[in-house]
């Protein structure tokens, strides 16, 4: 296969732009099979996909599964709160195990940085990384470079702000090393408390305040704050992040006029953005969640060999 | 399609007659199927139904979802623990976002009165109403339509008797409404405490004893009710309830010699409905199920363009 | 049907040797299936499959719904968390009202010794038994025996133990009956707390010490102990368990040179078995995992009529 030269997707920062620029292109085929009154190829029937689904998640569990159904691949969820990771058998276990059931391609969110790697390290199915801790989600990185293109006909040179909890957020780090990669340029901003080291290596640029990001600004990409982090000691209360860091009609003027807003969800109304906006003629939110799926459908197609039934 | 002219199937209230007929005539043809040894038509192929469960139950999606797989949709459930709900999202966001991933049909139940409709406002998948809040489950009353049909050989002019918790009961309104489009006589029995307003209006008579409505009854239907309300101030407890409006052997006696009995499950074995007689020759509370089936590959054939596959 | 002459599978003990055959050379088949790319066959399509697991189990459950799907059957998963019998309704109603959903075969995991007796006695669906309380675990046995045998080339003549916690295991009550129908010689060794009486009759020969059910064992099975009953009455604590009752490498030097390490998962790594042996050159865990679907493959099409499709 010479198509896509990895056998699993566990992160961003290991891909070429090359990489990247095939998945995109394979994906605009699959939206356009989403878009038809049947929406099912036969490409992957006979495989299995697993989604090993260790850290609640509706939407990314339901696009994948969505995904792979598509592709008439057989979806198996497991969920967290099911596994027998509950009966004190490690991950590592319960994913041999697994494998032992000849999945083509396990899915997993785990609430671990680097438990995909692990995963890949130890098993034969190709592993895609839903998300590890705050490390890497590569498909969320894909789908909003997706959306970005359909919006701006291209990414390189466009101006990026990425605003909001970049501490914890792996979708920060994937589309941080994504848009780098395909020629954009990244400010990240958020309190000094969410902010954590070494993003400037990673070639973005570094804001501790929101309007200095946005300004000028191709693209907001708005970050979910998770309330339940208030009342800790990272920032004050929900009103108080709101005022300064949440997008408003107000701010958004700072960046371009034809600027698009952007956000992974689920979103908080009202606090990280608010309603006119997250609502509003720019957001482009529902646009990612579509183009979802057919970035997963592109990377199942990739990684579970579907090239053989062309 | 002039099969069927509504988009979503939200409540039986907004349901002509004719409505309600041809989703009983279909429902025969789709029995039929289920009695197959290959019980599967591949009507729905490239179709997606999404079963959105943020109640619990057991019974209606596995029906639902055995429903969408028999027609060959994809079916993707989603249940009220591992939505992201539960991370603060609204309703509406969470069916908009499912929306973007392009599903035809979104089944939904729901605590909240009005739900099925909100979502139908909003998203392009058609809507199916399993249950919302105390207001609607229009393929209970289907189905239970179905079953007395079957049993009886009509509806018009029947008499039936619905008792037990009718205030908190979708399944009561629904057939309420579903038996009175179609020409049954409809009595209600309950205590006081458990009567809302409206009833009259809606074209049935209220008893606030058992017996008067079960008198000269085709059809009786008992209700669930829930233990975890005793103790509350609607009713004092299970054995008193049991022996004020259970029903038994001997107040089956007052209806008519060949009346049948349906519950809607799941049942409270001698609260209101006693063993001898949910097990006895005149309930048909089984065929209720298995209709149910039958029903909801009607509705999902109807909803989600099934016709173009004809 | 003259291959399998039971409607269900619901233990070990009720079948002959020549029916335990059937299944395991019925498995090869299939084994080989899932060694394609293209891992799916036909045979049971337009089939329903019911996951009934009323408790934990996420490779069972898993297992045989990959099974079931590689067979082209519709899987249905019912967990323990989401099932009306948290409502209060009886196991029975729930498993009569499933079987009015026309289902070919309900696999059942309760927690009761009995259960899926119970159910196969009232619904007209096949029951597979994947696991009743402390009673029997048939798939796993059977799988267990296809995995001795792929490495012994026989089961007839050959010293089997099986040790660990014997009196809550239904995976060793399953593999006594198997084993000895296939000719084994079976050796069990536990605490004298964890012995249920009965074994004697059962054709095991009962050890209170592990290392004379190892001397010259050819398969050493290690059963699962639940940290969960440590600190009851039953035993100790887990390095005292571990120190008496542990397979490391130094006691597996009793067993013969040849010996294979088994373990029907998941594993407490440093409880009943030493990480260096459950990762050693002679353990066969993972193909018991492999072959685990491939039984369940062979029991479902056996169960659901499959041969109907040749």
């Amino acid at each position: 296969m010479t198509l896509f030269a990895h056998r699993h997707l566990l992160g961003i920062e290991p891909l070429a732009a090359a990489d990247i620029e095939t998945i995109l292109h394979l994906a605009e085929r699959f939206l356009e099979i989403n878009a038809r009154p049947i929406k099912k190829v036969p490409t992957l029937r006979g495989k299995t996909v697993i989604n090993l689904f260790l850290e609640a998640s509706t939407r990314t569990r339901t696009s994948f599964e969505i995904a792979a159904k598509r592709l008439s691949a057989d979806a198996v969820n497991i969920s967290g709160s099911a596994s027998s990771t509950v009966k004190g058998e490690t991950l590592l276990d319960t994913a041999r195990n697994l494998d032992a059931m000849a999945p083509d391609v396990v899915v997993v969110r785990h609430a671990q940085a680097g438990s995909a790697q692990m995963l890949a390290n130890e098993i034969k199915a190709a592993v895609v990384n839903a998300g590890d801790g705050a490390h890497e989600h590569p498909t969320q990185a894909l789908l909003d470079c997706s959306t970005i293109r359909a919006h701006k006909q291209r990414i390189a040179g466009l101006e990026v702000a990425i605003c909001g909890d970049i501490r914890h957020s792996r979708v920060a780090r994937s589309n941080i090393w994504a848009l780098t990669k395909l020629g954009a340029r990244v400010r990240v901003a958020a309190p000094r408390t969410l902010l954590p080291p070494g993003l400037a290596d990673m070639g973005a640029s570094v804001h501790e305040r929101i309007e200095p990001a946005l300004e000028g600004a191709d693209v907001v990409m708005m970050l979910r704050i998770q309330k339940e982090r208030f009342g800790g000691s990272l920032f004050p209360n929900t009103r108080e992040y709101s005022r300064y860091y949440g997008l408003n009609a107000r701010r958004l003027e700072l960046a371009k006029p034809d600027a698009i807003v952007m956000h992974p969800g689920p979103i908080n109304r009202g606090v990280e953005i608010d309603p006119a906006v997250a609502d509003g003629p720019r957001n482009v939110i529902l646009d990612q969640v579509a183009r979802g799926v057919a970035i997963r459908m592109a990377v199942l197609y990739l990684l579970a060999g579907g090239e053989a039934a062309e």
